[in-house]
Order: structure tokens, then C-alpha cells, then sequence
């Protein structure tokens, strides 16, 4: 939670309903070829009106120059330290398929691969297995049985999954096996120096036992890769934290996971950003006064280096945009966890645009939704982590700080 | 280094080459009696279209408001807290003369000074004594003999030397025996509140003995002013923290010192820019990934309240911009280290323009080399401490944070 230690203090709860839609690597930078960045190519009217009525800004996600995975980049959103509040992949996806991980458990992201008869790594995805298969190996692996450790594993999608470790003495401070690059065997598990070497045993233990299982199964896949062992952190509440009661509509699990992870009430949607509005519809009037809604269309395309088809997703985000204004609700936030440039073909360090609308915004006639309009929005750049804060402003939910 | 304990995790050695030119006292404020900065004043085309096409932004040195010295403004461009590895000037001017300071030892800058009968300091520069006659008192220094405490002096320029102090329970801890007020007394040396007196002796008796070898040495020096009694800090690597290989390239001594001091290759140049540039040229290809350049003139301009030679010496570097910009390095940066506006005649607070020029350079036509320009850039305003990760980030050499 963001560094201000009177926050619970100044939290005031009222009947005012935020909506905080997040656009998924929202952020780009101009496309040398096109002399544009994909915001400033889209035809997006309703973010552009949105925009000119909005305090608009640009969230820097973890600081200048850093480049943020989906976690950090979230976690800054939300009012977290991405550094302080760092989750581990294995809880990031684990969390994302509804796994059951208990504070004491230790996570896993897991590879289904191919290997050599020397063991040598021929393939990290096994040819990019689909998600079928993986579930038919998932309960194959499920019924290994480990000397000390009892453990569960989960399906993810394609040729991923998650591996949870339980019982006394389990502990995340372990080595990977996956060595993350092909034509070399798998790595052996080792504890942190200093550490006990129980928990490394155990995955040693699975990861041979899971080579035998999968021998036999007539797949692609005949070996496991696991590495970003990590445990549940404390965290605060973001609930009680700011005196909100949140909620989360996510098609994506990794978004539903650190929903969940940070205590809102994740409400189960189908894989489209158009059942996420229905939902959101649905559960508009009610308790929550919050909701986190994600859509994950534009960094897809960012991330295929698609200049043309990232607009596409961004006008297509936008022609939805009505659904959510319809609600009324008394401030709608768009903002996004990271840039995606499609020059890039990656997430990228670049401050990324967003906009506040609510009876105390300030907008700007002419102003547009883009990184260039936003930067020179009312609120300026700002740390992502304390978004939070000019939320709760703008919805009119923080007392005065201090006498 | 800048605080963010990942860093040596995300960063990545490549074979793209940085250049960062650093233009002491590079930036200004608006003179009133011109209307303009001196960079809005000045011709500088070659900076202006580099501008036109780079990412912009202004440094602001250590925090609003605080003017820093050499040091700490060269720190933080180099991404070190200014305030948490603020060196003391001892160390500072020692370095920059190659003396030898060894992890323990005490660096001391003296002046030799003007004192009348009494004792009290009429001129705490003796005339500005020529560096001839600083070398030949020097080495009248060097004959004294102190009871417990062995210690080397050094000629710096002009009236300036440099005491290094070493032996066995040595420590800065000590207060400074020049005054920097004329007309009156130099102070003893003692130690801070409950520290050995060990140290704050040895210097009260070097400055008596000085004394006396000085009265009959023929010169305007008659005594010694010492002070900023300093030792190394424990100062984390430049090169090892960014997967560098860094080289140092300066005319003046004080900034090979802190190039040193943090770890570069400092290659040895003549006293000018120009001898500076051949030897960028002559060392470019190579095994440097990282060159830092320092260019003086723009601050000593400042300093001596001449709006009009500021602006001639930026337009000097301008013209010598190509001999650097013919080199096509991945990464060129030109930033400052402070502002020394020539209406302040010194150091300032103001924010320092700076671009970065590489492939993911975000430009904006019409943009020009300016205070006011560059705060309108895609960087924005940040801390200079943070610099180098937009330049490693422009440079493609950081992996991002976070799954």
C-alpha cells in the first residue's frame, strides 16, 4: 500500500461508485514508421470527449526507465510498492486459475516440454501443447506420489501449469529447473545457500517422477520445466485500506488472481470483455461502491509488434466505452498497468496515459487520449502507486490530511 | 545507486554504445535583463535538431529547490542518491589529481592563505598564488615532520592543495581549521563530540609547522586553511551495477576523480575539449560500452555572471557536437550536471534539459534545446538520479521487472 501511513485515517466511505477500467498495455510510444503512437492513430471519439472533460495524467508504473511485468505494473495501480509488493509467478498464475494456495504453500509455474533421449531440452513448450492436453497430463501428474510433500498440480492454458507444494517446512527459497533457453538439460533444484534442502528434494523427486508418468502417455510433451517458486506475501487489504468494497471483473486469470490476492471480490465472468460489461452491469447496483474491469485486447496486439491491429483493439475499447458511461458512475477512471508499443513488440518503460472523470475533474478543451494530451493533463505524471489517491479525490472518498 | 534492488537483475550487456556528454552548468533560467536563457539566447542548431528527434526531459539534481555542487550533481547523473554518497570535498579534489587515498586515509582540500602578524587571515588565497609557486610550497610541506601521523600533500591549481593524512586511527571526524571568512583567526582542529583527539592534533600541529616553513619561504603564502577532512566511501560500482564497461574522459581534475571514484576507466586527455573528442574518437571502438565526457566551459561561463560567453561557449559545443554525433552511437546523451545561470553567477537549483537520442527516441518537431523545450518532452521531469535508467532503457539494455 502506498506510503502514507494516515491514509486509514483520512479514508472516508461514501455512496460514490468508482469504475477503473484498466487497457492492458494502453501505453505506446510514436511508431518511427508511422510518425504516431497507436492512441494518437486510433479513431477513439468517446475516450477524446472523455478526455476533454477528464483530469488526464500519465502514471510512471515502477520508475522512469523500468520496464514492468503484469504483476508490478497492477500492483502500482492498486496503490501497492511494486518492489515492496513483488508477487512471484508461481502465485501470479496459481492465483489466476482460482488455485487453492495457503499462506504456507509454495507455488510453481510449470512447463510441459520436450526432451532428448539425453535429457537436453528440445522444446520449453512441447510444441506449444494445447490446452487439452495439458489437462490430460495435469491428472496424470496428479497421481504421482512424493515421499514428504504433498502437492497439487493445475492446467493452465497450452502447455502451462501450476504446481502447489504443502506441508510442514516447505519453503520458496529454492532454485529453478527451468533454465529458460533450449540444447540443455534442466537445471536440479537447489535450496538457498544455508537453507534445508527439503523442498528442493521434492521437486527433484516430481520432476523425475513426472519424466516417468509422461513416458507413457503418448504426448508431445514427455518432460516438466518449474521455476518462480514463490509463497503468498502479506498484503494489505485494498479493501480496508481505503475503505472501499471492491470488486473484480477480469477474463484474463492472471488479473483475477492479483484481484484476489489484494482481497476484492473477484465476480466470475466468460473470456470476452463483452461478458465482463454485462457483469459489471449485472452488479452495478449493490454493494460495491469499486470495480477493477480488464481489458486485455490492446497489449496482445502491442506485444505482436501489430501497429495497425493495436489500434483496432484500442477502437474497439472504445466503441465499448458507452456501457460503462451508461452506469453514470460518479468517477470512471481508464488507465493502463504498462505500456505495450508495438514498436516494441514488448511492455515498455513508457509513462502511460489516463484519465479521471468525475464531477471534480478539470479537463481541457482539445485535449485527446494519448501519452502526448495526457502528459499534459491537470495531474501530470505521477507515480503509478498513487493513482489510488487521486481516485479517492476525485470521488470525493479522503478527508483533509492534518489539522 | 539508485534505489531499486532489482537492478542487477534486469540488466542486460549488449553492444550498443552510450555517449554521455555532460555539460557542466548546462542549464539557466531567463535572464531578466535578456528575456531568455542562454540556451534560448544561443545558435545551436546541432542541439536543436538533435532535440527535435530525441526523448526529452530536465534533471533536477537532487530536489527541488537544493543547489548542488560538482559532486553531487555528478553523482546523481551517474544514479546515485546525491544525498546518501555525498563525498566530502577532501576526497573530491584528491581524486581528481590521482592522489593516492587509500581506503582508510583522510583527504583534506587546503589553501595556502595570507595572514598578518596576529595571526589573523587577511587573503584566504594569497594573492591567488600561481600553480608554479603552489608545486614549490608544496613540497616545503612534504619536509614536515608530524609526531604520530604519517600524510602526503599535493599541488591542485592556483592557491589550492591537497592533504591526504594516514596511519592508524585516522578519522574526518574533525572540524575544519579555515574559517572562509577573512579578518579573522583559522580555527583549531578538534574532534567531533567523543571522538580521539588523535586527528584533530596531527592537523594543528601540520598547520603550526607549515606555518613556520612557510616564513621563510619568500612568498605572499604565510599559512594553511584546511578543510572537508574526508575518507572514501563505500560506493557501489558503476560498471558492475549496470553491466557496463565504463570509460571517463575530462579535462578537469575534480570529475576524472569522481569518475574514479565510482569505478570508470578514466583515460588520461589533454586539458581541452577538443583533446577531449580525439580521444573519445581514438578509444571508440573498443572494448567501452559507456563513455562519459565532461565539458566545463558552460559552467565557468556562469560563474563569472557573462550571459554573453555562456552562450558563446554553448555555441562552441554545438559545433563541436558533430565530431561525436559522427561516431553514431546507439546512445547519445547531453545533460548537465546543474544550472549555472550567468544571472545567479553560480551553481542553481533550476531544473537541467537533457536529451536522449537512440532508436526509441519519442522527438516532437519544433522541440529545441531549452530549458522550457525540454520540460515539455516525452521524459518529462525527473530526478537525475534517475537518468541512467531511461538511458539504459533508450539503450535496450534492461529486461523488465516483474513476471
Amino acid at each position: 500500500m502506498i506510503d502514507f501511513p494516515y491514509l486509514s485515517n483520512i479514508c472516508r466511505t461514501t455512496s460514490s461508485k468508482i469504475i477503473m477500467v484498466v487497457v492492458d498495455g494502453l501505453g505506446g510510444m510514436r511508431h518511427p514508421k508511422y510518425g504516431m503512437s497507436e492512441l494518437e492513430a486510433a479513431k477513439i471519439p468517446a475516450l477524446d470527449t472523455l478526455a476533454s472533460g477528464s483530469s488526464c495524467g500519465v502514471t510512471i508504473p515502477v520508475l522512469p526507465g523500468i520496464t514492468p511485468g503484469s504483476g508490478p505494473g497492477h500492483m502500482a495501480l492498486f496503490g501497492y510498492n511494486p518492489v515492496k509488493y513483488l508477487l512471484g509467478r508461481g502465485v501470479l498464475e496459481g492465483m489466476g486459475i482460482g488455485a487453492n494456495i495457503g499462506p504456507s504453500d509454495v507455488a510453481a509455474r510449470g512447463n510441459f516440454c520436450r526432451i532428448d533421449s539425453e535429457g537436453k531440452i528440445l522444446d520449453r513448450r512441447a510444441g506449444r501443447l494445447d490446452s487439452s492436453e495439458c489437462k490430460r497430463l495435469v491428472e496424470l501428474l496428479n497421481r504421482i506420489e512424493l515421499d514428504k510433500v504433498q502437492f497439487e498440480v493445475y492446467p493452465v492454458m497450452d502447455y502451462r501449469f501450476v504446481l502447489v507444494l504443502r506441508g510442514e517446512g516447505i519453503s520458496p527459497s529454492i532454485t529453478e529447473t527451468d533454465p529458460q533457453v533450449e540444447g540443455e538439460l534442466p537445471n536440479k533444484s537447489e535450496p538457498l545457500p544455508g537453507l534445508p534442502n527439503m523442498t528442493a528434494n521434492a521437486i527433484n523427486e516430481f520432476t523425475q517422477k513426472a519424466t516417468g508418468v509422461l513416458k507413457g502417455a503418448g504426448s508431445e510433451a514427455n518432460g516438466v520445466l518449474l521455476r518462480g517458486f514463490s509463497g503468498l506475501p502479506s498484503i494489505p487489504q485494498f479493501g480496508a485500506s481505503y475503505g472501499l468494497t471492491p470488486a473484480a471483473i477480469a477474463a484474463y486469470p492472471m488479473y483475477r488472481g492479483l484481484a484476489q490476492l489484494v482481497g476484492m471480490d473477484v465476480i466470475s465472468c466468460e473470456s470476452t470483455f463483452e461478458s465482463e460489461l454485462r457483469v459489471l452491469k449485472a452488479n452495478y447496483i449493490g454493494k460495491f461502491d469499486y470495480f477493477f474491469i480488464h481489458y486485455k485486447l490492446a497489449d496482445s496486439a502491442g506485444e505482436d509488434g501489430d501497429f495497425e491491429m493495436k489500434i483496432k483493439k484500442l477502437e474497439e475499447f472504445d466503441a465499448h466505452l458507452e456501457c460503462i458511461t451508461a452506469l453514470d458512475p460518479e468517477v470512471l477512471v481508464v488507465c493502463g498497468d504498462h505500456a505495450t508499443p508495438s514498436y516494441t513488440s514488448s511492455h515498455s518503460w513508457h509513462p502511460v496515459p489516463f484519465l479521471i472523470k468525475s464531477q471534480y475533474s478539470e479537463g481541457a478543451a482539445g485535449a485527446s487520449f494519448s501519452e502526448n494530451s495526457c502528459r499534459l493533463g491537470s495531474v501530470g505524471s505521477i507515480n503509478a502507486e498513487q493513482l489510488m489517491l487521486s481516485v479517492l479525490a476525485h470521488a470525493g472518498k479522503l478527508n483533509k490530511f492534518g489539522p
